[in-house]
């Protein structure tokens, strides 16, 4: 967590309008767990992740994403990050207990990218299948890629600069990298921590309240390898075959849910701390820091969003 | 970092009777880089750590630990900790700015397992080969093993349990895992993290103030065969050959410095919050939470500390 | 396949005590699939096997090698090695066609080192499950490690020597590495390759007609670790924990069937031709040729044989 | 080696026009020793291959492959096979001892598909850096990428079927793969394995006497991800990055050398013995086949020759 008592990314909720689809291909190729339902929802975890649920499936007619979340450390954290949202700006509401299965009281408000935006202490816990007494290090009867956690998002929008301050100088978080124009002056994108990892969230210029990537985290370059495999043997198109970023220094792909959100499956990186120095990119060289073995961009990853 | 403000384990200081042997060791075998010296002292950091250094070896007739110390998030925590932990029963001191090279002002303490620890906040910056503007993922010229980073120690002492409250209650850090007598009765060891990992310190019952081995950390589980591979090649005894930790789930090897402090390199584990559900393995498990493949404590791993 | 016809070690028949636990051990942990049974032997090969089986299981009071078979490129050279192997001292017996399932004739003889070795050209073609039409890379619903072929076996027995003698001067094999005791006066062990693997079949000073090893291949080193967290799981014993080979190079573990023959798992090694060089290991050498990490043989591994 | 006495692709002589840079790229990057030179060519080897050379670099005003080289068992293989092929229809001549360095007498002849092709028995023996007495499992140290070893080379040509008769029927390799049209009336692309693994030569329909990409071998999957970012820090394109092969289901990456050579290292694949039975693909699922992620061919892939 940081200094301001956020923990982690807990959940996102993603529009899917082939509904019954997206329920098998998250819990069956990529491999989460269901771990309830209601009316319009399917809610899923990683089998790592010992809370309810860090994935929910919402029916929808449109694809994208309904909200992220983050967890804080405890409820004494929602009220005092509520005023300090407010007096940079947003708006911020109350979402009341049990409004989702298994979840706690909320506080919900918009970025300036447009995108809704919430923190929770409260949710169920349900544990690991490998237990907390003498466990295995690995559980039997994993399915598909089976990444281990919920990992990052990284959201389009207008107000790069202004979403960026807020998540450094009121929510706490650490810019690890950034992408500027050649002159310096424009904030392109920028990767913002809140854990030990690269990104717990990331935001680059594009059009508002859109979803370029949902990521989840594997273990090594052969569980990256094995995941390429899995998808290749499903029929599901690869938008990014395996390769490393320059950016956080991972290793990736990317595809798409039937509904066309785009997920990634990554690992590696480097450590964060709350002094981590800030890693700039030159607009010249985004190619390589996005993929770094291709060094250019392809043109349905700048241009599709969901 | 915690809700304390401890950010992470920032140093290790060992004491080295083959001087000029372990700094050859050190710098070329485990492949840090030396940033400087003084009298009776070097300082090296690994390759991936933007502080001055992580590891200070000291000239003396003995091996073991001088202290552990670790980074705080400013300096205002220090004046925090040092209430809280003079209230907790410990007295603190204060070590002067440029005691060693590159420091800023510390607190230090003796743990109830005997064992010397400071918090500090400020250090010289050096930064990472590979530097802050549009890096590669990895620099040229790595010698050795070249971990990414120091880790975490293992010290061992007879009041573990207090120990243990110390770190949790006063200084912030989660138990990830703990070893318990079969009745649950006593702690045997104690697992506390205060970053993302399964481990920045942890302490096992045994002589006091006594050092069981300093961990660094490696990318994968094919670095730790290289690593063994060029421990092999440098006829440096592996005490404890490729092989999976229970505990931490880790990806591991062990074996000495030419003082015989104990070090490891390793990989792997889950990632840990402040939510994190204790592990507890049991007494009669110890051997597999140890060595899951093995499944048995070897004799001198029980028995030799520095 | 050698310049003499042989192309490679097609099956071993191991003698099992206990019948059922052993069936489902190898079936189900070890991961080869059932290809049939007949009264008192079940039949298995692994996954990227095309041939009927690989492996045979024959109930039995004892455990060990009943025997070890080559597979050659057609039936003539069966008529060819025969004299050959009776001119060089051998008696040869012809085993008939279905003394086995799924089996054609074969011919028979004693080894200078006790054990029974056979070549056969006629087996059932059963196939591998990713098909040879546009085929995946790896089949779906592997069962526990999974091994992909059977690879080599080491053999124990007082007559290296002429046995050596037997397998490069008449059935062309390549010595790729032997160890000499330190004067090089004595073959200890002698390493013997029909294809491009560091050996098919091996031979180690020791008792007559006993067998040390039965070896499969694994994919890599992820592999290599994955199938010793599988043994761990399961409660069985690993003998030897993930390690480096020196003689062959290759990535190893060890393990015990239940009735006590001796199992390893295997990745790795360079490419052998025809001319390739012998490589010598002296006896003083030895520990960090067969453990090349921890540089010393352990007890039971230089003891114990089935 | 096959039945009829050829043992591996011993070497390509590729054409470079930027000589220096090229001697530099294959030194440096690609990681070659140079082990000799005269006029107009330097000769290189990778480091686990013990002859005097595998690949020859030829000042030229073009770019491609000059020939390409098998290794037989002894000499008489030679005779015996000049003849068999100049039946079939090609025309013999003999290259005399040392007409290039460390090299001894060669049959040459034109293949159908207008490529030179030799076949040679004798050549200087230079050795391992690790030697052939209790070795190291790997060399200090390796530079650039550093691939164990020459793997094979793909040609192109019109007339695939004739050559693919050549090769299976007078040369004695194995057909592991082909591509048919979808009628399965056409021979599109042709695998052929004189060793144990996937192909040492291949034939794919195009523009005649072409070089398409010569292959060395790497250890594992984390290997190849290192040479992308060792290409990448050098600022060499890398066509393909890191992905699997559904033909041979090898792991792979593409790129160029100086002079517009394709180069490939790639590792993995499965066994081939001489009753290997060829794997078909149709014309239809091509893409998956060279690409199993992408599953299609991108545009310089298919049209880009040397």
């Amino acid at each position: 967590m940081n200094g301001n008592g956020i923990e982690r990314v807990g959940r996102i909720q993603l529009r899917v309008h082939d509904f019954e689809q997206s329920v098998d291909y998250y819990s069956n190729i990529l491999g989460l767990d269901v771990t309830g339902q209601d009316d319009n929802r399917v809610y899923l975890k990683a089998w790592d992740e010992w809370d309810h649920h860090s994935v929910i499936l919402e029916k929808s007619d449109y694809s994208g994403m309904d909200h992220i979340a983050f967890k804080v450390t405890n409820h004494d954290v929602l009220d005092k990050l509520e005023r300090k949202i407010e007096q940079f700006g947003c708006d911020v509401k109350r979402v009341s207990n049990q409004s989702r299965l298994g979840e706690g009281e909320a506080i919900r408000f918009i970025l300036p990218t447009g995108h809704t935006f919430e923190l929770y202490h409260e949710i169920d816990y349900v544990g690991v299948p490998t237990g907390r007494l003498n466990p295995h290090p690995w559980p039997d009867g994993l399915r598909g890629i089976a990444p281990h956690r919920l990992d990052h998002a990284l959201l389009a929008g207008d107000d790069v600069d202004t979403t960026m301050r807020l998540f450094t100088e009121i929510l706490g978080f650490v810019q690890t990298e950034r992408v500027v124009s050649v002159d310096s002056e424009q904030l392109i994108a920028s990767f913002l921590s809140t854990s030990m990892t690269g990104h717990d969230i990331a935001f680059i210029k594009g059009p508002n309240a859109k979803l370029h990537h949902v990521g989840f985290y594997l273990g090594n370059w052969y569980e990256v390898l094995k995941a390429a495999d899995i998808l290749a043997r499903n029929g599901i198109e690869i938008e990014v075959t395996p390769t490393r970023h320059g950016i956080t220094r991972g290793e990736t792909i990317y595809f798409f849910d039937p509904s066309g959100n785009r997920n990634e499956v990554c690992t590696g990186g480097y450590a964060v701390y709350s002094d981590f120095p800030t890693i700039t990119w030159t607009e010249d060289k985004l190619g390589q820091g996005i993929f770094y073995h291709r060094r250019q961009l392809n043109e349905t990853f700048s241009s599709v969003f969901s």
